[in-house]
């Protein structure tokens, strides 16, 4: 019997000033395994429908709530197998939550939600729901990402003592949000991007390295936030250090006014016996360093024998031919396909363990822990989840 | 009126070993503009169909005659808006024409055809109907390989003096062909590969990169080509000295024995008064030397103001979202899109000079003197057509 | 009338397993205006002989208390110029004021000291003596760092808000200091090191990145040290937020278990109009980022003509002779040298502003309440002195 | 008994203008191991008496021929144990074979001299005294491609199938001759630099690679050589096709017009089993690439255990110290030092197998064939002499 396409929705994402909308949608639409079905789009009924219709959907909604109980009263193998959020953060919730107590699985954009309370909340409806559930921590998605937490798991390292994780951007470095940004005025508003901006819009994604790659998870941090460029309502500097669960060092470090860094993300995880380093201007190589002997570069491509089977059917493409950032997102899209599939006693690869509903509450953990440090001039404050 | 998206066919492509039918489908697809349309994607008539069901284009064909018969026999509307031509050399020029015979636009794959007479008839038969043509030199697909033809034609670096572009693999370096590859045997079997393996699969990469970014063509050339694994038929390192239409020196080196390449094609444009240097390796970008002044790095992204008109509709991200290789290959189906929009007076960006059939031409040109070249121990040959 | 070289005295340095003895000798002679003219290498008196006598220094002595008094004995003219202090952080305060007190100048190991107390004391000897002193931040002698300073201070990239400096290394991640190593075992000795093993072993190069580049001092601190191998006696990690005197934020990493690292120390300047980057891995390169303009990326080499005169005598090479390390250190040989000289009346270049006294002072004051911090759980503390 | 310093006489180099003579006196000086005797520094003699006084040689000679008579009255232990020449290259031959014709070892700039004949002379000269005699490739100096020279004997990459090397210069982009450059006038003039200007200059050095790295030569050329710049009398621009003595494809390219490239040359050698490339602008690395295994990056440092004991005395510190230029060209003195050393019963080290005259010989007949060949539109042609 013939194969389904993936049927996708998605809420959000539809204006022409969105930013994750159309990525998400090359990224589910990329591999010919999926297919956009329906679409709550913009805030907007009116718009929202006609943004579905130009832009393919097969069904357009004009409220995410519209969407969800008219995909779940559809039948079986008619309806949406999950819904793909791409809001603003203080927009997350409320259809994942939905989704999900409608039996739909959810890859939800970061950082989960605003607050820890709500990200709390949704947990519980999700484990109650037992829906599969992603989270976009696009940057876990590159193979060689991926790869940096297969090696470590498997003790390549030895013991990890130190990680350190960083997310310089600089187009911040004005105040945009006062001249017309959408992207940048939600993600300063204190209402739609919760209490910490530059910390909860990027620094997400390097703690969430620590736990992805590390294994490792932040039981109490030391913080410093500022707004560095004058009347902005949030931070665009977040500096923290972590005691990790090992009693590792972490170090995570985010900022949005570094005039000059794009998305220059990475890590490096320190062991006893090695160090590895990624870095995401060189997405496609996996530095490792070991005492006394020539570093050795991974690099990505199906065809290297040293691709471990938990991550070879995540690459596309032979050495040379470099997979970027859509490519990342739709491993992330493969995630909750393979495992809606796997469920579904369909073949399907193995999903590699991706952020879940857990990573996303341990995030916002992390940042409500951070964000208390930093009022408290550094104070070591416990993080209170970590799943 | 809502839009319709692309209507694309595929012949070849289709089996399990194939390489680049997958590479040409994510392409298709991911900008959410096409369809997969019309397919013959193997050349078993049974499992062309099986592959067509399997890879959900709405229509299968077992050969490429029937689906080039059968899409120009329905109506306009319906049939397919180009053929996209995935099959080893040798089964480039058949369905090419027939398709341009009917008045379908074709992108096919490099190089054009196994010689160069073959691809003077494909020429003639494409005037004569006048079908837009799109050569799959992928690499041009990339913004900054775009920039820096730009840059050339605008006069930036002066006069051009010398170019250089390069090819280094290094996926032959054993006898692969004996081995079961697929990919390697009919590379390296001159019935299928043409008169030159490496100088026909990818020293014609680097030929067109003086040909497209340097806006030059090769008028004489001297060759020295070697087919360094024992038993291999062809050439499998490919080194081409050429006089350039200016006097420029030209220079061509391709290689698939050169272990631990994987492709690191580039090239470097030296003129008067400065250089253009982009490698693969950092296809995010171009490299700009002048006398006595700080290098300039210009970097892709479609939020950079220097970023010129003609190749802003070509970039999906801002800054620091690396697009690969998909996106280049998208960026020519792009081409050949929004070149069929414009004719049919729907609202399209203006396409960029993407490689078309007078290029597929002249590269076969330049490797047909390039064989004779070397034949007679690097005698300056005449490259008989230049477009 | 002929110059005469420079006379120099050394004391420490001539052991077998001496690190820095030998990279001074090369400093001090490789430019042929300066000779080794007396020296008390090691701590044995006939150990320091016979060094003297086996490394061509004109005049050995067994102890610097007999060196300092032999040669302040001596006419002028015949005497040394200056002394190089190359002995382990508590023995160089001794010697320091010694020659000092003799009207000799310095040029001094860093850290200055073992105490800021020391370092107050040593302080006022030298002011009350007038005399040249360089502490060898060898890191600020390479040309594109002085250009970072330069740059910063021309206003090149506007106010500054942020400054980060890290040293990270690799070689303490065993417990060395119990296999005999030397180098280790005083640099992990608080009776021989100080307070602090990591930070003030290479925390004080990179805490000295945030005043000689950005000329910003740190008025408070909070920070991290931890000794992460067993039984290590002092910090092999250092972190501390800054708060710097304009109000930006400074950063300050430095680690010795970072396995892989070696000496891969940099910074990056961030300011309202651009960023200044800058890496030991990279040494002769200087990237400069601007909003929405290409990077711009420097070039050492002394036929540039965008070397400003301040620079310009530093360098000894055209472009593409890379000059690294020892250069690096000559040049503040050269900085002594110059302004003796400058002080005599003979001609000479422009001594550049390299780090003194003060910095020495400064960078004591900035790890003693570092480590008062680091006691207290990262509580900010005031540095007690930026001169 | 105390070992002496090296007596080192040095004939050119002393004018305002001279490139080469200030990084031989360093690389002389800076080791603390040889001094500056006897110099004719100058062609004018009074000149070059003052220039040696200012330059501290001890004995100043108007004429390098009065400096090889009057050193050879010296008694033995007083006069210069070896001759460094750096003087353009017409002027190489005659005081080479004077100082071998008076027992004087000799180590002399390259290309060796201008013509084939002359270098087979001085061949002859040097055979018959039996003196060491050290052409400079300074590039042979830098640890990591001696290391590549080592692993490639060893075996590593299996039998060597082709060798690339390259030098692209950009500092004759404009007629510098014309402009009162001293460098660019002589360089560019077939009476002082001989019948290439480019190949001999630059293209010697990438030759050299081939034989040093490889240990291949050789046997017949194809070569292409352009006056790119109007009314240069020498070439600016160089390639070379070679057939090596053991069938292995040579490709050599040099460039003078290249604008922007420094002194970017470097090689790549190419296995049945492996490749190792080398590239100037990250002389610290040798880069190791094998089928289906990770990159293997070596770095220099005298700590790195894998640094065969062949090579770990030409290194000076350990990881993370680079040691550039001027370390390079003082390894090329250490490997006659340690020559004479060495037959004269002193300890020292095992010298490297470092260019001497029957490279200097080699690779004159290289270029003379490469010049006969560029005559006769690349025809191939033999290298007449291969040492």
């Amino acid at each position: 019997m013939k194969r389904c396409k993936m049927r996708v929705g998605m809420v959000g994402g539809g204006g022409g000033n969105s930013f994750f909308g159309a990525p998400h949608r090359r990224a589910i639409l990329m591999d010919n395994s999926a297919e956009l079905t329906a679409g709550a789009l913009r805030s907007d009924p009116a718009a929202a429908l006609a943004s579905a219709e130009e832009l393919f959907f097969e069904r357009g909604y004009g409220h995410w709530g519209d969407l969800v109980a008219g995909e779940a009263a559809r039948p079986e193998g008619d309806r949406i197998d999950y819904l793909t959020i791409v809001t603003p953060n203080d927009a997350h919730a409320g259809p994942a939550e939905a989704a999900a107590g409608a039996g739909i699985g959810v890859l939800c954009e970061k950082p989960l939600t605003t607050t820890l309370d709500e990200a709390r909340r949704l947990h519980a409806a999700v484990q109650a729901a037992d829906v599969p559930f992603v989270v976009a921590h696009t940057y876990t998605g590159y193979p060689m990402v991926m790869l940096a937490r297969q090696l470590v798991r498997d003790g390549l390292i030895g013991e990890v003592r130190k990680v350190e994780a960083w997310y310089p951007q600089g187009w911040l470095a004005t105040r945009r949000e006062a001249e017309g940004s959408k992207q940048a005025s939600w993600r300063t508003d204190p209402a739609q991007a919760g209490a910490s901006g530059c910390g909860g819009d990027i620094g997400s994604h390097a703690y969430e390295f620590i736990r992805f790659v590390a294994s490792l998870r932040a039981v109490r941090v030391s913080a410093r936030m500022k707004s560095v460029v004058p009347g902005r309502a949030l931070d665009d500097d977040f500096g923290v250090f972590a005691e990790l669960d090992n009693g590792a060092i972490g170090v995570v470090s985010a900022s949005q006014i570094t005039i000059g860094a794009e998305n220059d993300n990475g890590f490096r995880v320190i062991g006893t016996a090695g160090t590895l380093r990624w870095r995401h201007t060189h997405f496609a190589q996996l530095e490792h360093y070991v005492v006394d002997r020539p570093v050795a570069i991974y690099r990505a491509g199906v065809d290297y024998g040293y691709i471990p089977g938990s991550i070879r059917p995540y690459l596309r493409m032979p050495q040379g031919h470099p997979e970027g950032f859509h490519e990342a997102l739709a491993n992330l899209h493969r995630t909750i396909e393979w495992t809606i599939r796997g469920r579904r006693g369909e073949e399907a690869p193995k999903p590699f363990d991706h952020p879940g509903i857990v990573d996303g509450v341990a995030v916002m953990a992390f940042l409500e822990a951070s964000v208390a440090s930093a009022r408290e001039a550094g104070a070591w404050v416990d993080v209170p989840f970590n799943g």
